[in-house]
């Protein structure tokens, strides 16, 4: 069977690390090349411990890499596991050569040009593809991606909080406007850094709350609710981000008042309807019984709910390095690819 | 100076523990005897590192202890650190011998005797105490706990909690029907266990919620809130707990919607007014300075806040073991006895 | 292909979970039946979150499972995870229906029956296996591991002790008296435990050395060594272990003094003879590299040195549960079912 | 009670933030300045959360605090925690002022100059110090301590190491040359570092040994037991340092060959006659009791034993940064100033 060739930008954040890794055991898809500013000219094996194939080639600079498929046109896809300033640049040049593209930054995922320069600091470079853009949660948005050339694959906070509230605001079991989200993530989240600040000494032993009021995916989360909830109906939600001292993982608790005379059916059948048969998504018996323990290094999504009194809370637990980045984006490769979804999810040995 | 003698009841748990610690280098408190059914026998130097006068006292079992007051009338005043259920019995005969009292555990905290079965499974054996006995939180309720005979000491959530909220609503600043708490505390909040629960393999790297809906320190919570708001409101509060990675602390993230009108500038004059003077809460500048490592070790709370179109989150950090539990005791205890409030507040050397 | 039927007892320990989960995705192996105590009658799916054919299986107890083997010989290979005294008494009775057996507990490392009460509490019921058992080092042992109906899995500190120094002492490299190790495992290595001294809040943040001169794997590590030196050459190690706060690893740190003349050059010699072609061997460029992180996850044993003055140290890395124990279980299955070595080493995903 | 004026250089790193914390409830220190680079004009309330008089002063820059000394002559010690670059130009002018000094840098423990370009990397401007500097083990060095103007205060793990093994040499007990240290330190000992190496990415669960063969406090343990031990005899031991993911605390494990004839009875002896009466030793009935839990946070060092077959391990654990460096420095002062040794070694509260 021929296999498709992928390349991966960015293959030594932890994402892109996470991305290599599970390509590395895909049936269908081959790495090509993985670009690295810090690694270039280094071995994948030597850096990544990855046997076979990928771990023979050389991480390559992100100009090479952008070149090669300039020229060569030599890849059917590409994940970009860049800053989302470098991924709005990288993905028009990628479109016009045919690629397939997956981002995993937040560059494609707000809808409005006009929300870059506020929430990610940078005026967009491509506006025109933001409306072409899908976002890639399969669970909620399945035959979309399908048929994408561009997917921006969702931010990690927003595929626990999505998954939590979309199929009830849906269903209009809930206030649109009452909703609360509680979430705390490990520190992998905030990526590589050599800064005092996630320091052992630092991270150890303390919880704290960040970007209170004012995390770039609050207006994501929202988008997407509001596009699950009935035409016109604001959705704006109370979305508190806190840093765990743990590497990987994210758990959210996401607060809202049910409508009159809603109660624990209502909200048991309307999440079975929406994930019964869903592969990555793992119904709890209860709230209690989810935890991060259970979900990470997996790519599924862990929900539980309980009600009381026309108040309903919801827990949803992910590994933010898998289900809210590299094994989410292999998801949606595997949909834009024609494969089966599931493929290569499962991920091989790992250091991390 | 005389010194007054003081016995500590459950000095083998990790709030009784520090309960000793703190008292044994207090000025003008002497203790007198520790009681501990594990350590019963043994001395308290070489179960606690403590030295001077507290480390040559050897453990006796808690009936001795009770013995020794009815008989000799021994002591001045006694830190109850027991189950709710074993306080609740301890305590009318030591008021009975003239002893004062600070109860830690949650026996005396709630007015209703009625409430007992449901949320500590017992049936009160002494609810005529439960209005006379006071509520422990200095900052809120000082006069009162200076002429008690019997104070509630608050649990460690609803410190942190109420310390966040009452101010507000005592203002009228937030509407009482729209709080969410959500609250995060460290492994030592469970007490002891040898479980496999609590154990570091199932703890460690790990997050989740528990008692969802159900935790007994929501109607402390709620009971406490009420009486700060306009006579007669409800304050319905959903309340979540989580258990951190960490041995020791608890973030709260306190959300409410402020009444029309209200902003940064009331809510900053509300917690001014409240806390200006006290020398056991510090306002942070920013809510996002507000972290576990800057109150863990310390008897203080540490406050901050963040308003947005019309929201308003409040977090606050504690040492469970210290402000919500044993150096808030001594603080009652300072104050009962017409003592310094800070009085052996800071801690000496310790090796938890 | 015709997949050969594999047995698990003891599948909920947490040697026998990495077991199951790599079985699960193994190409040549069916896991017929799996044991457990304390999930008898459950689901592999909902404990382990195993997918495929094994995650439909119905955990079942010890005593059915070998009934199972008893009427039906149902199974071609059975992996015991059990504690050293039952997997002495069940590997006779497996053997006897024909079944191939690896054992990861002690039950067969000892040649000397005589050893078993000393080390492991228990007089030994089936002697006569002793030296036909298969000390399973597939690095140092892989024909007769090829060879053997019953293995012996090494312990995880002598794995890691002897691959540190077994090509050394086989070379005349380092003086056989000389040698000193030290070995610090993560809490997992004591499998799981109710018990206060390995609870979160006693184990984080602490470290501390056990069962010094009386660790059962000293006379394990020390047959091995000695079959290694000279003839008849006795290798009186000094090895004590002591417990890291994390989850998994073991780091060795092996001390000898070299013989008159020997510097680096030959050590790294005997290093890249023994380990050049092992595909679960990684030699580092540097002591300093060697590193938890770098084999935790991964069925590999990383080694580096450094030489100065006539004395050596050696480092080795292993992941306890993986090459220390499953992993390296799998290995020798694979060898002695005559796969390819490596087949199904890399594990699936996994929530630990 | 006059209080004697005290200057801290360097008060913004963890070992000058635990002699800050320290000094503070001194009885008889009264801190007149504290020096830091990154703090210089700040409150120290708001950088440390101290009260009182401390706590109202404000970070110098280094260069005032040395300006204040030269023309005020204002303080009657002062302890350095600064680099060991730093301490070797300040101590002198320090001393040339009258004002006594500890050093907690190495800058003075070596007792050859050509030993700093080697382990220190700088040539040493003040070599004449070199043999006037006093090594600060009060336990092993009191006398002196007394009598110096300049104190070397002992190194982290030189401190663990040295008192495990003086007295043993001292009283002939060991083979000298037959040493072999294993020691582990918590993160705090690296100081503080915006580096990704000590990132909680990098730190969290992993363990490994680092500066093999070539850690600069191998020269200083050596050049001290060389003083212990019979004139003129060599003791070149081998000593490893592992990094722990903990944030404090060390743990040595140092294994010699008794001399023969030597057993239990007279190693213990010779530990009883050292440390008997010291304040800051405890010795353990067993060797596994030592740990890093029964000392971080106290000013204490553990130390406990154990032999077999002419083999020797002694553990000891002591805080780095407190009896390893902050502590230790004010016991130090404390015999200088001719104070009570153990004054203030109690710390008050600590966020850390």
């Amino acid at each position: 069977m021929q296999k498709a060739s992928i390349g991966i930008f960015g293959a030594s954040g932890y994402t892109g690390i996470e991305a290599a890794r599970l390509l590395c055991g895909h049936s269908r898809a081959s790495v090509r090349f993985l670009t690295s500013d810090r690694w270039a000219g280094e071995r994948v094996e030597r850096r990544l411990g990855l046997g076979g194939a990928v771990g023979q080639l050389t991480f390559v600079s992100p100009d090479e890499g952008a070149k090669l498929i300039a020229q060569a046109r030599s890849v059917d896809a590409v994940l970009l596991a860049t800053p989302a300033e470098v991924s709005a640049k990288l993905a028009p040049e990628l479109l016009r050569c045919g690629v397939k593209v997956v981002d995993l930054s937040g560059a494609f995922r707000l809808r409005q040009a006009s929300a870059y320069p506020v929430h990610y600091g940078f005026a967009h470079p491509a506006p025109e593809l933001l409306s072409e853009a899908v976002y890639g949660l399969p669970e909620l948005n399945r035959e979309a991606v399908r048929k994408a050339r561009l997917v921006a694959n969702p931010g990690c906070y927003p595929t626990a909080a999505t998954l939590s509230l979309a199929p009830l605001l849906e269903a209009g079991l809930i206030e649109p406007d009452s909703i609360v989200v509680n979430a705390a993530s490990g520190v992998s989240g905030a990526g590589r850094k050599a800064s005092e600040d996630f320091s052992f000494m630092e991270i150890d032993g303390d919880f704290r709350a960040y970007k209170v009021f004012s995390h770039q995916h609050e207006p994501e989360i929202r988008q997407t609710l509001e596009g699950f909830a009935q035409a016109g109906t604001q959705v704006p939600l109370t979305f508190t981000t806190h840093l765990l001292p743990v590497k990987r993982g994210i758990l959210s608790t996401s607060f809202a008042r049910l409508k009159p005379g809603v109660g624990d059916s209502q909200v048991a059948a309307a999440f079975a309807d929406a994930y019964r048969n869903e592969p990555c998504v793992e119904l709890a018996a209860r709230a209690e019984e989810v935890a991060l323990k259970r979900v990470v290094h997996t790519p599924r999504c862990q929900l539980g709910f309980a009600c009381k009194d026309g108040r309903l809370l919801v827990l949803a637990a992910i590994d933010n390095l898998l289900k809210g980045a590299a094994s989410q984006a292999v998801q949606n490769l595997n949909l834009m690819m024609g494969w089966d979804e599931t493929e290569g999810l499962a991920r091989g040995e790992s250091a991390q």
